[in-house]
């Protein structure tokens, strides 16, 4: 049976990452979207230009590459460079690379991809078994240690990898390699075999959309038997707990997101995908309300997610620390994995809300401006300058102020790269009749809208650095059909203009439903005036403070702004005075603090604060009342930038959430 | 050479775990204190009746103490149950029975550490190394991993407990097995041998102490060696970088305290040691300079130290967390030794305030009343109530709202016990003509001051209830000498009143020069009134909090105290209103949050709280404007316990810095 054959009811070369069978919306292909030159089209460039080579150079030099070499020789050696998910960062990248030759068909990508996969296949060994740090000599037996060893983690992006192969170029070496590797995991953990599960869930969402690719049932029954083997104490108990890789409650009972927030959020949106396939609406409507709890109370102003460093983890309800906040840039990956999903599924605007606050303000953010450093923490507040590393060092994952080129877990680059390579999928979508326009920047779409319609609009937008969004139309059926415009949850006010009729319209959806001709034109004018953003009080580690958005931009202070001799503590914020825009920075009315250094003695007293340091010394209660009111302090002129640059000037202390003068 | 004839200028049954040669004070001797009932009374029984059985039962039954026995019949192997440092347990066990011994005689204490000692004996090698993890059959060579495997550590606590055991009842063969052990970490890592240093400091404490009491040069100067080594990268380097056990930077130039807590303070409360015993001013300077940041911007309200559950370790300067707060028990008491040393040697009244509030709120807190259940970590928020440990169970170490009989990681325990049985040798010092009194409870001092003259006091007091403090002089010399009482850092508006006539004094030392005579009557009245505790602003975890104290005890609402259906996320506190005592709990004036379950979709905002839940929905902006003024709220009585008997009535939610009302 070929590719082709087995392909029926799927789009093979459709572009997408994610194909679901049944939902709501219908996500767009390679050739219905094309981006203009903008904010997002930037950072493709980039990544094809830099980060690609970047992360292929960085591998070959550590020997994760060479790990192959050495299973196909069988010269495997007990001084295996990396870790036991290495394999995986091979995968990712040539994801990226065949999202982005989809997009370009740049002829050097496609040669970096078959160059790969020739190095991948010469590994695998005959029965489909692909790894090169479990199964052959001097290393420990195949699946001899589930909950750590990622075998399974790294099979299932490689099914990732094939999928964007088969979808951008069709069926090669690469997708054969594959199907090999799912095949081997049904033949050894399927109904009758191995009942386990991987410490790390990944082979679910690979093994649901290889199926999806190829048409086949069995990936798919595959990937609900893991699914359904977890919860249950499957795997060994670990310190951490089996909360860490969510083995502690099966996926139906949980109501909210725990444990290691990558591992949740693969495993979750894997589920979705099951249950859309299966039109299981229970598993579906539970996992909506976990994801709602998980976005009310454990998730940061950014998107980010995972509050604690000990175990990459989520944090409890409202602890969401700005200093510590880990929110690992593969978790806000992750995030937009499974609000896609869900968002295809359901078709409700909060998920693609979610999803514009997650790309601006994590994915943009761990890149430098050049692709070839990167962010793999994401913190809110960094107390003091970090250190650059240096430029040829392997970084320790996530303890730093400052980019780094390579980490000794350095899941976050490659992750990047496939996330800024389909920036374009997650943009658009259509259902029958119907067009919706989920993210904006200067870009062309035509839309197979069904019944062999098609709905074309060209986007012409300076998005985000301005509000004015404007939506030509190039084509469109005789008959009515419906555009519908984001209007995203912070647009206070949003103004939809069309045949010189204006009304102001709600965070939403806009439904324009009337038959269109090429040339008409909509405008929609968002509100990006810089704003102030409150904390719900319970989030404790940001009481007493406020942050500053503009548009989908959560805005921060640097240090580096600040006059010599001011630091960050130095300062709290007059919110009396509204925020002003200053050519894309924010000018807000700060108030300095007369804090005395080295301050008291003793940081806890009986005089209330009043913007410097109170507090009694422990020795004695004489500078017990030095609170001063903040009124006699002097002014100062506090300039905040976008969060997703910080940083790029070089070490600098930051803070997205400033205090307030009480 | 006997030990009689080499502890000449030290006191060898003095009953001290400290006694510098020189220094401001004079610690006070086994005979010199005696407690009445009272607060630390009661806490010094229930250790001695329960903790110490309960530790001895525990070792036995996991087979740390057996581990000594294998040693001795040859028969180790890779089954080796426990942590490289378990043998330390035991050593320190060993330690509290001596102190305890000491001061009660009771011969039942003196068969176990006779008992013990054997054990013990039979381990040692015949040059003298003594380690049950190392160097025999089936283990790892002699320190071959001096980064994590605690050799020299356990050696460092085999050491204290041979000074207990030679000051509270002299030589015997525990202290010829320390003798010897000292001796081949002298030969092995002295000037001419090995250049390493341990991975966890606290060889240095013992080695330090141990040739005080024995009056042995040698050991001093080994203890110096080692310190001398720290700093400059001797140890391999690991992940959480060098920092973790101090060998970043050496002890001379460093400014603060870092890395893991209690391997930072056992290093500086040995440097202490080695400053005194060398008159080495600016070493002494120096660590004052530490201990001064530190205080002031990295311990927590209680005195507890720590911030980081990832490394157990300070974090930056305000980096403060109730909710993570790790503040290690283990820390807590490491901080007291510093600070006693540095107390000792420089008479500053700071270091008894500190040392005061970190007895009452992180060692009285760890151990349940019945003496059988600890806290491993002493967080000042926990979110949800936790789960009882099974009274069978080893818990991890740290993740619980709840004390647990043991640890897999069990240093508290041990440590507990020799802290509770020292209490009293904290409480006065001496030195030429004049006695101190740092600490108040019901107790007869009688104190050598020098030139044969004897001070005697009786001090009469219900404190920390009450803050009435009456001192009756039973013994004093002729001619004029000095009675110093210490008056808290928090007590504002103190009162000393001797023969009729009052005076208000200031927080400090107020120091009573006459001739006493006996009958003489002077009465403290310190002010226990509740008071509310504000944080200095830069501590961004607990900004727009309010705690409440009364006398040196730090106060905490539990979930428990409240009606059913109110959280404590749910009340903010209204200051205008005074904390009110009753019957040693206190009352406070609460105002109910509105906040609507489950609240907002989404928790930032653009309206600011006003104590409930703001924020908009990520879907819409509709429940945006959601806050009410709290005045519409209605009112709670907020009853606060002393923190130290948190979670004592079982499982709660529990929260020591309360949002105020705005």
């Amino acid at each position: 049976m070929t590719v082709q054959e087995t392909a029926t009811g799927t789009d093979a070369t459709g572009g997408r990452p994610v194909i679901p069978t049944r939902g709501r919306q219908r996500p767009l292909g390679l050739h219905e979207v094309q981006l203009d030159s903008g904010f997002w089209a930037t950072r493709q460039a980039t990544n094809a230009a830099a980060t690609f080579d970047h992360c292929e150079s960085w591998m070959e030099r550590l020997g994760w590459l060479a790990n192959f070499d050495r299973v196909a020789s069988g010269t495997t050696g007990r001084d295996r460079p990396g870790w036991s998910f290495s394999d995986s960062e091979v995968y990712k990248l040539i994801e990226a690379m065949c999202w982005e030759f989809g997009r370009t068909g740049d002829p050097a990508l496609d040669a970096a991809i078959r160059r790969l996969t020739e190095r991948i296949g010469r590994a695998q060994d005959g029965d489909g078994y692909l790894n090169t740090c479990f199964g052959h000599a001097n290393q420990p037996p195949r699946y001899s240690d589930l909950e750590e060893g990622h075998e399974l983690y790294n099979t299932g992006h490689l099914l990732q990898a094939a999928v964007a192969r088969l979808r951008t170029s069709g069926p090669d070496e690469l997708v054969e390699i594959a199907r090999r590797a799912a095949d081997h995991v049904c033949e050894t953990f399927g109904a009758g075999g191995l009942q386990g599960i991987c410490g790390h869930p990944e082979i679910e969402l690979g093994l649901a959309e290889f199926g999806r690719a190829l048409g086949d049932g069995r990936y798919l029954d595959q990937a609900r038997l893991f699914l359904g083997r977890r919860g249950h104490g499957t795997l060994r108990d670990i310190p951490l707990g089996r909360a860490y890789f969510q083995d502690d409650v099966p996926i139906r009972d949980a109501d909210v997101l725990r444990g290691h927030a990558v591992r949740a959020l693969y495993l979750t949106a894997a589920a979705v995908d099951v249950a859309v396939e299966d039109d299981d609406r229970e598993l579906l409507e539970t996992i909506e309300r976990q994801w709602e709890r998980t976005v009310a109370r454990r998730t940061y102003l950014t998107g980010g997610m995972g509050s604690r460093h000990q175990d990459e983890g989520f944090g409890e309800d409202w602890e969401l620390p700005s200093d510590r906040a880990y929110s690992e840039t593969c978790a806000g990956i992750a995030s937009i994995m499974l609000s896609w999903r869900l968002y295809l599924a359901t078709g409700n605007v909060r998920y693609a809300d979610l999803i514009e606050r997650t790309y601006a303000n994590v994915v943009a953010t761990s890149p430098n401006a050049d692709g070839r450093a990167f962010f793999y923490a994401n913190p809110l507040h960094q107390r003091t300058a970090g250190n650059v590393p240096d430029d040829g060092a392997v970084s320790p994952r996530a303890e730093s102020g400052a980019r780094a080129p390579w980490f000794d877990v350095s899941c976050c680059p490659t992750n990047v790269a496939r996330a800024l390579a389909t920036w374009h999928c997650y943009a658009a979508a259509a259902a029958d009749g119907e067009l919706t326009l989920l993210q904006y920047t200067g870009m062309r779409i035509n839309a197979d809208i069904g019944d062999g319609r098609r709905l074309g609009v060209a986007v012409q937008t300076a998005y985000p650095d301005d509000g004015l969004v404007t939506v030509r139309v190039l084509e469109a059926p005789a008959d009515a059909v419906t555009l519908k415009l984001r209007v995203p949850s912070w647009a206070d006010g949003a103004v939809v203009e069309e045949n010189g009729a204006r009304r102001v319209v709600e965070p939403g959806f806009v439904a324009l439903h009337r038959a269109f001709t090429s040339g008409d034109e909509i405008t929609l004018r968002l509100p990006i005036a810089p704003r102030f953003t409150w904390p719900d009080p319970r989030v404790d580690a940001v009481r007493g403070c406020v942050a500053v958005e503009r548009g989908p931009l959560v805005y921060c202070a640097e240090s580096v702004d600040l006059p010599d001799g001011i630091g960050l503590d130095d300062v709290v914020v007059d919110t009396a005075v509204e925020p002003v825009d200053r050519d894309g920075r924010v000018v807000l009315h700060g108030i300095r603090r007369g804090a005395a250094e080295p301050g008291p003695a003793w940081p806890y007293g009986s005089a209330r604060a009043q913007g410097i340091g109170a507090g009694q010394s422990a020795a004695t209660a004489t500078d017990r009342r030095a609170a001063v009111p903040t009124g006699q302090a002097p002014a100062i002129e506090l300039v905040l930038g976008p969060y997703h640059q910080w940083a790029e000037r070089g070490p600098t202390a930051m803070r997205v959430w400033l205090p307030t003068r009480q």
